[in-house]
């Protein structure tokens, strides 16, 4: 019998931000495909479009008007899935029939008054501008009594359930943590108390070191392929400085976030030359009021694209019953993505 | 401030079994659908596809050709995601990256030799058959000395991943506990040390008792939306008796498992009027050589529609960074199924 090898071989991988383990198949991305295709919607949209519900001076659904707005615009989601005015309580029926009231607020948040672009074609100057803007609202959420968690993040196209292609993310601030930053913080902490320094920290420097899986780099950031990837293109953003929040930045890293955010959508977009979907969004301190010294900001990349712009990954079956499934390896993607360039198919 | 009411606002509910939360937003389905819409296959299939690779008599993928099988039939699935010949290894480099070899089985069982039918339109004794090969599947894989878990699910519907309508299911048996297993092996064990009787025996009882949330029955099992459900119309198959695996099933519950499960997918179909696409898997005892009393066989289904045959709902953003959420109460969703009719929409 030969010898165990990651990249041949199925073997599952350790997350060790979430304690949870991934399937790696490496072989199976040479099974045929007969499954499902996507739509691919040719994405010529006009800079202002009447209809839409987030653009300048438009009426929202909820019956408001949008200002005109200039760069970036922040406003009450019309269908929030967490209200403000919930009252406090708790149903608890013996051990098993257990639920508590869940209260927060839900923002959308207008990264561009152009309805035609998307994070890879803004300027970094304006990307700069969602970044202060999701600064402002991690302060005033967190500091609220009642905001444990600020969850900053983006769905992109409609694969990805998006409504609305306007350039656009989203945030839900909870009382409570969310299910998966509380693994992180458990993880963290537990490392954290262990070592003395943040995990990722540790994390970044030996990625940096094996350079297989570093996808884009500049001052103060790093875009990879996280050793665990579970969606086929899944990568990461992390600070190389051990911040643990948005707020820690200085003003030239909240530029270089833009920047990498841009480099990184790029890289996306290039891939299979269409407008990538995924679901990003940013991990970093709970505003519980305590000091969380364990936290390293970062910024986590879901696409669900598997083979080319129309078919997807499928989490089903045995990734809902089982355990989350790969078809292709880290490094494999990792390869693919850092080979492209980083200037924008639409612009070449 | 009025009183916390789950079936009113915004809460959050515990999952016994995974020991994790679920986000439940009951006003949240009042927001008006803008995004993907489904494609909606008008399913009218010939009895036999000369084009489908699981049809009796034809040539499967991998070359070789189906016998002339008259019931169920199951092979080793072509594309395995786990492989029998796998080096067994690890690899290590420090606490941050952990791989270790993963082996097993891969199989496929074709449910009818019928490329017409589905499981709400098999008759009883002939989805008994499958409930017969799934027996014996579990024995002759779980008594391998390489095999610790033999998961059994079905993929049904190409918005599910599902690649051919030819009624079928699939099995992954691997050397190690998947994930979401161990997640209930951990929580039931718990469960069981402490009252002497499974989670799911207390659990079952209780849901008898409130009615609220039980959608069908039989002298054996019970179908149900369970409380800490996650998709919109997500439910349960539990077994009165508590049994760790198939292997205790008497004659009469295995009949008995086949007509609930007609039952419940009946209903599904009725619910919009379509074939009712889901995942859906058997959950029961590790086959790691252990004795399992604190196991008890359930069956999940995962349907991802929520307003109608063409709306589904994302688990995407919120749910990937944060914490899965629904926009419906699980009674809700039960009040919906279970005033629907046992007899199947197409043969009224
Ligand atoms: O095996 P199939 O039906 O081709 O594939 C489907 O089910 C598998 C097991 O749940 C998933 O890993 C795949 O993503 C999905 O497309
Ligand atoms: O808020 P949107 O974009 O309308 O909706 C989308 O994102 C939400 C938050 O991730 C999800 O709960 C929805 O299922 C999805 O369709």
């Amino acid at each position: 019998m030969s010898k165990f090898d990651y990249i041949e071989n199925p073997h599952r991988r350790y997350n060790p931000l979430t304690g949870e383990w991934v399937l790696v198949s490496p072989h199976r991305s040479k099974r045929p495909w007969q499954g499902q295709v996507e739509k691919v919607i040719e994405d010529v949209r006009p800079s202002h479009d009447p209809k839409c519900f987030l653009c300048p001076g438009n009426d929202r659904i909820g019956g408001e008007k949008n200002p005109n707005y200039e760069d970036v615009y922040s406003f009450q989601n019309d269908f929030s899935a967490l209200l403000q005015d919930t009252p406090k309580g708790k149903f608890e029926d013996g051990d098993l029939f257990k639920a508590e009231s869940e209260s927060g607020v839900c923002k959308v948040i207008c990264f561009s008054p152009d309805h035609s672009l998307t994070v890879p074609e803004m300027k970094v100057e304006n990307i700069r501008k969602v970044v202060d803007l999701w600064c402002k609202e991690y302060k005033e959420l967190g500091d609220r009594e009642d905001i444990g968690y600020v969850q900053i993040f983006e769905n992109k196209g409609s694969i990805m359930g998006c409504s609305n292609p306007h350039p656009h993310g989203q945030i839900w601030a909870s009382g409570l943590v969310p299910l998966e930053t509380s693994k992180e913080s458990e993880t963290q902490k537990e490392y954290f108390e262990k070592h003395g320094r943040t995990m990722l920290l540790d994390y970044l420097n030996s990625e940096l070191e094996k350079k297989e899986r570093i996808l884009a780099e500049n001052d103060s950031f790093v875009a990879l392929v996280p050793f665990w990837a579970v969606w086929p293109f899944e990568t990461m953003i992390i600070s190389k400085r051990a911040v643990s929040d948005l707020l820690e930045l200085t003003d030239e890293e909240r530029t270089d976030l833009a920047d990498i955010y841009k480099k990184l959508t790029i890289m996306y977009d290039n891939l299979f030359e269409v407008s990538f979907a995924y679901s990003a969004g940013l991990h970093q301190a709970p505003t519980d009021g305590e000091e969380h010294p364990e936290w390293h900001l970062h910024m986590h990349f879901y696409p669900p694209l598997l083979r080319s712009a129309s078919v997807k990954k499928f989490m089903v079956g045995y990734e809902m019953l089982g355990t989350p499934q790969r078809d292709i390896t880290a490094e494999g993607a990792a390869k693919r993505l850092k080979d492209l360039s980083l200037q924008h198919y639409k612009q070449k």
